[in-house]
């Protein structure tokens, strides 16, 4: 930790810091420049937080070295996590990129469903994704159908041998869909419901964590953090776009390099959602492609039997014919930058 | 609602959205544009999303003419909604500006928190802050005391007169906290925890609702909006900075201009927190009085006894003495403004 | 400045950072932390940047101590910059807020120029703004009337007594500009152009800097840095809007909270332009009294004779009867502000 | 066009608005809803510009249904615009993705340059890139060598066979400038200096033309579109990142979605620029890869032959050795590419 001084900082007030910082059992030294006195602070940032410090008078910015995360930090464990289901599918760890594939909502005919489960196995999508509570920005649109949603999910998960995948909104709700479901989703505008996130912490369940629009990395892989320290280590992050200043062509904006950055800092998995990223339909290919070129561990496509008649986010869902088009040609991509790695860590061995 | 259609929509693409549109009731008229067909359709958007046609093909955009929010609306309502409490403190409505002051969060000792209430009832604010239950980006951060907090809110505001005001974080702990406080708060990170504003939906407290970090404007009147389908109309917004690209010299950006915008279109009273809004003390009282002067019917401020020792938001918070002499020229202010205000009233009546 | 190492940087690393520090001057201390090394540097900014350091191999952020602008300031000069004409006005310094108001652009009749102008002399305005070359984000619009509207503008000039301003796109037309007008001003799209910066740096006049859309504070004192680099220190910084994610009600996101903060840090005068920065009629007296409040030195103000008509911006332009109704109260406004401030001076001596 | 009334719009307001358009030679129709009107307007919008209508009192808002720019859309010209040299090398249209490499800044010594330029013509690379006059936002920062510098440029063009790229940052350099180079840029900072954008419109050399840091897609089309105007079609557009509220882990934030909308809506070239869109050497080979994924038609990368000593940009730009390993993989990755287009291409046929 470094502490930065205001310029006209007291002696009095510089000593108070070094002071409170020793009691606290940190290592100090500091430098008096021209204008401004810096302290360096080493040691266990566990004990008092940079919060504390910034309040102290005389201190213009208190600088943090170390990344606030830790259970999600490389530093910590430098190994990629993997997770892994029963059926033997894994996310993470330079395995093949999964498929996520489904309508926004879970609508009210069974079939509906089970026509896109189907044409989601023959493509080789190993999920399915269907909403059963929806957030919805306007309390007049649809708000989803509940359990018997994921009553769908679970019969059309048995049909065909697709893992599911669902939104969970409220944590008395956990009870219920750990019976439904494979793997919780946490959308993008409860990514700092803390309450939501110590709720699936607790719960033994891989977690699908959303971007919020507005979250930076850093805030984003401490919401990661939250259920990691309540104990859930199976977290699997999901890019899917970010607020910008622009929205005439494009609803949210896809941060594709927050990929590779978070691979760096971070070992756990992250997917990408190019039909919420981009709102767009004829974005969905090429943005699904720039994610897994980067790295990204796996895509999240909006598929719906009949878009025009969708409940919600029809505008960004493909129809079943276009999906399979679609989802034919990121196939064979996957298998060509699979091929690459493969020959790129065969040479560098 | 305007449709319109892609420059190379196809006639039957056109026809189709006609025929949906005058199925569900809707007056539609077009226009054939050397380049684009346009689409006017008038009737009652209750009954069809707007989402729901621009899944149509060949539509490129749906253009809403009237605001998506309606019992927020001046439309429905053109008079100021004032907040009443029984000891005749009243909101909104050209009201005198509420002042609502304390802690981030209420910590271990009460004669602490009451040091600050008392400041407050001499300054002659109404109304005691203080957090229970913080919402923290890092889990490594204070949480709160929960239920104890509160009970140290009750009796300060049983000591003082001063009306209480506390952030809730879980639907669960409603019914608590009901007991204990006066108005409930929610915060910036929960404006789209959609649950969570069902559940002060159904409560018969006044709510302020922060505007969310990556809130626009007709987002956060939606989220109001959430809140009153449910039942509850005693809607308070509060301001308090969102995201934007220079956090160098200010947490987050004020945005002031969002108060009379508003207040053009919203019936409901708005207050401003300049305390998170910037995140640093000598920009608390310039943007308290920003807000006011541009029509904030209230202002929210972080005090603390000893903000060195403070376990959350030190650094924005004003010491008790800093506190009276602000709070002593924001009090002159508020009466030169209200004097002003009268004699506009007067001139133009 | 603080070098920040990668947690993987090696001891070769690290010497060759310290070295190179060492070989340009500086003092340099390094502690060696459980993750990270950081290195402490004191020395002389102006004969290294911190980007040359942040490519050495190794290195992961360079943290600079001291603000990059100098000339602008308070650590180097601790006045606030007083701007004075020959007519006795003044701009900064805790003076009287001055008024600059005018069309968007100077237009065909020199009638209506004169208008505008004699409504501004009787409101007590001081200067008279008019755009000669008018920078269009389409080629299709209105490009201005250049030298043709300069004369309008001194003669306007001559029959009122106002003061002029008018903005300069092109280094090229400088010579020409200085023989019309007081005021030179630098658009908010020219505010990162270098060169001209650099020319009007060479002039002997006072210029207005606009803050880009995407300036930080930062890069908005550096811009004005450029100008006093080359020579001209009567630089008049103007806050009028930054881009957000919001644009559904106003034009731009007016910072407010930049003015106390460049107060702070810099000893240039600033003022405020509601009327860019909000692109709204009905926000303009509220934000000018906002910007006001906070400290800002004077406001600048759209007014054409017929709004409607326009060439450009009319949508923001106020009317002649509207500009007098807003500007009576702005006059008054400013007067018990500025009663207040030295009701509060004469307290605090 | 279709103007939306404000919901208390006169009758007068309303027929005024409906006899300027007719008077301007627009069919007009509207339509009365119960709380807006609208009108829609059929005519030639180069008449007539929106923002003459948007002034009228009682107008709401004024909704553009055709794209502004004209020149640059695929409305007007809908096959790919080609760019192509004497040698033969061509940009866009679907031709092999061009590479752009070089250092930031051309330097003092002729042989550095040179060394470049001999790795990029190794590699295959067709342009050489090398500032002479460098846009800095610090005063303090090296400025470039000015003609000096263009010299050495086209020394070492002949040497290799290399095209060649610089910014003009002042249109008085130009006539120098197209003596020394083959392709003009214009930078991010001056992406609305519509003074330089009007010279380069006159000149007869390709332009690449950088998204401004706060560029709508819209304005950035617009941009190009004055380059356009003045007579050069010669446009080459570059996506180099803009601005957010993150900036820890990278310097800009990519929009790689912006690629395709662009090719959807504009036949220009576009090509990406990973070195200052992201700001970090390891994040160059991926969002190179991602932006050609997309479509792009070539890339733009900073290389020098001694980062650690660069006299700018050192921080994201590649040495000779890792330049030839990442330049390999990206020929590579570009060759199956262009197969798997080709393949489509057979297959839609």
């Amino acid at each position: 930790m470094i502490i930065i001084m205001e310029r006209n900082a007291t002696k009095v007030q510089i000593q108070r810091v070094i002071d409170f910082l020793k009691d606290n059992g940190f290592q100090v030294r500091h430098n008096i420049g021209e204008v401004h006195t810096v302290i360096d602070a080493i040691g266990d940032k566990t004990t008092i937080s940079p919060d504390r410090l910034s309040a102290f008078e005389g201190v213009k910015e208190v600088k943090i070295i170390r990344e606030p995360f830790r259970l999600a930090s490389r530093d910590r464990k430098n190994d990629d996590t993997v997770i892994e289901f029963a059926n033997g599918v894994k996310i993470g760890g330079g395995n093949k990129p999964i498929s996520i594939v489904g309508p926004c909502s879970v609508e009210a005919n069974y079939d509906d469903l089970l026509e896109v489960a189907i044409a989601a196995k023959e493509m080789g999508c190993e999920f399915l994704r269907g909403g059963a509570f929806k957030p919805r920005t306007s309390p007049y649109d649809f708000q989803g159908y509940g359990e018997k949603a994921l009553q769908f999910m679970k019969r059309a998960s048995e049909e065909t041998g697709l893992l599911t995948v669902s939104e969970v909104m409220d944590a008395n709700d956990l009870p219920m869909m750990l019976d439904y479901i494979d793997v919780l989703q946490i959308g993008a505008r409860n990514v700092q419901n803390f309450k939501l996130l110590q709720a699936v912490g607790k719960c033994n369940k891989p977690v699908i964590l959303k971007r919020g629009l507005a979250s930076t990395i850093r805030e984003f892989l401490l919401a990661a953090e939250h259920i990691m320290y309540n104990g859930n280590c199976q977290v699997i992050l999901c890019e899917r776009g970010i607020r910008s200043f622009d929205s005439a062509f494009t609803r949210n904006l896809m941060d594709i390099a927050s990929i590779p950055v978070i691979k760096k800092y971070s070992h756990l998995p992250i997917i990408v959602d190019p039909s919420h990223g981009t709102g767009q339909r004829y974005l969905i290919e090429p943005m699904a492609k720039a994610g897994l070129v980067v790295g990204a561990d796996g895509i999240m496509i909006e598929v719906h039997n009949d878009p025009e008649n969708a409940l919600s986010d029809g505008k960004q869902s493909l129809s079943i014919p276009m999906f399979k088009d679609i989802m034919g040609r990121i196939n064979m991509f996957n298998k060509n930058i699979h091929y690459e790695k493969n020959c790129l860590s065969a040479n560098t061995r």
